[in-house]
């Protein structure tokens, strides 16, 4: 069976009988999906797209981690802001003869992330296309100030939430054919997104910029810098490295979802989460190093 | 130049500078926006993807006319619901040699739509893919209950907030390579979502169901009818008819993107909004005058 013999609304009614129920008013179904906000809160959205051959390959990643990692990716801006996430939209482009199976592993990803993060899927299109496009929409809530880019300041510490590497390493595996190590592939292929350190550490109030490294440390260490206008001093050898990672090089890039952080150094204690600093808030420049530059600039998706 | 040569940044930078400042706390440009939510409204939410060659052509349609439907089709599904539209988020897939002007053109005709209907572009992600889909989520808020689709009670009056058949007699205007009605082949073009009306009858209160014709009054008359388990009888001679539509079938179909609503008979006046009454909701079947079967049934994207 495939998409065309189900239709769209087939589709639909056999997902509806999967999703969790939550607390939306107004689920899957009607022209748009009715959900309260908690009173007193700010409200937190992001968008990304994930386009087959751009962003996953079938024989790479299964539909299930297509499905999660569409989540992951979008919870892990909300993390960045220090967001609850709460709810998601999904649009989801697919070819008339794409298997349902596949797409039901879309979903079972997307709903196991979604119990993951505490997200409700409370609506969603469906639309013809040549290619898998899966584009995600995620809200968050915010009981106070969020978490932004551009507050570093000379002298903060620059820190992560976690060792880095996994997933450039993973990206290598695959590109290599190779099936070890599992946990970097696995965390290529299902990011996971820090939303409770998020939490935490925009909680604490001590925390004066944050981004979470979704193109690899190098490209959102340069975004960071560069709206807070500030220059950043990265020493090499405190960059934690995750477990299977043996080229440290592969801690500059990749899509590891950890959080990186700018914050005075003595308030690395009372940051509510674990931090692994790894340098400094500078006036100009980007280094690796004391007098070496680290190039690289933001990622760039069409060249 | 190209999207290739401006980079991903570059061209958020282009942009930053045209969007109308709104009252987002956090705008486009770090993790996630930020916006404010009025105490005790709840939110809606809705997505839809535009594919090129599926929902648009560019012989066809200029880049700002997909710009504008991209946001109309979404704040007509927050329309149907009642609701004030508010914020919006982009996620933009293009070639990287798509030629600056014609993204230029797509955020022209956003911004247009966004200025028409008070809504705020917050954020988006621009991606690589061999085609353009443009999918854009819109977020609305209600300082009430919403307007439904499963409300509808026999012996309702079923009404429309507008003349119907323009869009598909555009339509086929542009597929017979015609150029007049060009009222129609605007309709086709710029779809206009009944926002005004859709607050002033929810708002009346006296509204059972409601829904927004995007694919068609016969196709969106049955969900109507399905989702509130009732039957309805339209009566053709009772449809109004645009100006430039001869063929009263072309008021079946066609993304006319009117509200469709289901209300007690004495309440016509009271609801808030002018209303042509088209027939009533029966126990069951979906009828096109006194025993004629209306079929069609939901528009299949898919098949």
């Amino acid at each position: 069976m495939d998409l065309g013999d189900l239709g769209e609304l087939g589709f639909i009614e056999r997902l509806r009988g999967r999703l969790p129920s939550g607390r939306a008013v107004v689920g899957p179904g009607d022209d748009a999906a009715v959900v309260p906000v908690t009173s007193g809160a700010s409200l937190t959205v992001t968008t990304d797209a994930l386009v087959e051959g751009v962003h996953f390959r079938w024989d790479w990643s299964s539909p299930s981690d297509v499905g999660w990692k569409a989540l992951a990716v979008n919870v892990s801006d909300l993390a960045a802001m220090g967001a609850e996430p709460r709810w998601a939209v999904l649009a989801l482009a697919a070819p008339p003869q794409t298997r349902v199976d596949v797409l039901d592993g879309v979903y079972e990803g997307l709903a196991q992330a979604c119990a993951t993060y505490g997200v409700e899927l409370v609506g969603g299109d469906t639309v013809r296309a040549p290619l898998v496009v899966v584009t995600l929409t995620a809200i968050g809530e915010l009981d106070g100030p969020a978490m932004t880019r551009n507050g570093a300041r000379p002298g903060d510490v620059l820190a992560v939430t976690g060792p880095l590497g996994a997933s450039a390493a993973g990206y290598q595996s695959l590109v290599d054919g190779r099936t070890e190590p599992r946990s970097c592939i696995e965390a290529h292929r299902r990011p996971k997104a820090r939303v409770r350190e998020g939490v935490a550490l925009r909680r604490s109030g001590v925390v004066h910029a944050a981004i979470d490294i979704s193109d690899g440390l190098s490209s959102d260490l340069h975004r960071l810098a560069e709206a807070s206008g500030v220059g950043a001093l990265i020493e090499p050898g405190r960059i934690p490295l995750a477990p299977g990672v043996s080229d440290p090089a592969l801690a500059l890039w990749g899509e590891d979802h950890e959080l990186l952080v700018a914050l005075p150094e003595d308030a690395l204690e009372a940051a509510g989460s674990p931090l692994h600093a790894i340098g400094r808030v500078v006036e100009e420049g980007v280094w690796l190093g004391e007098g070496v530059p680290l190039g690289g600039g933001p990622w760039r998706h069409f060249n």
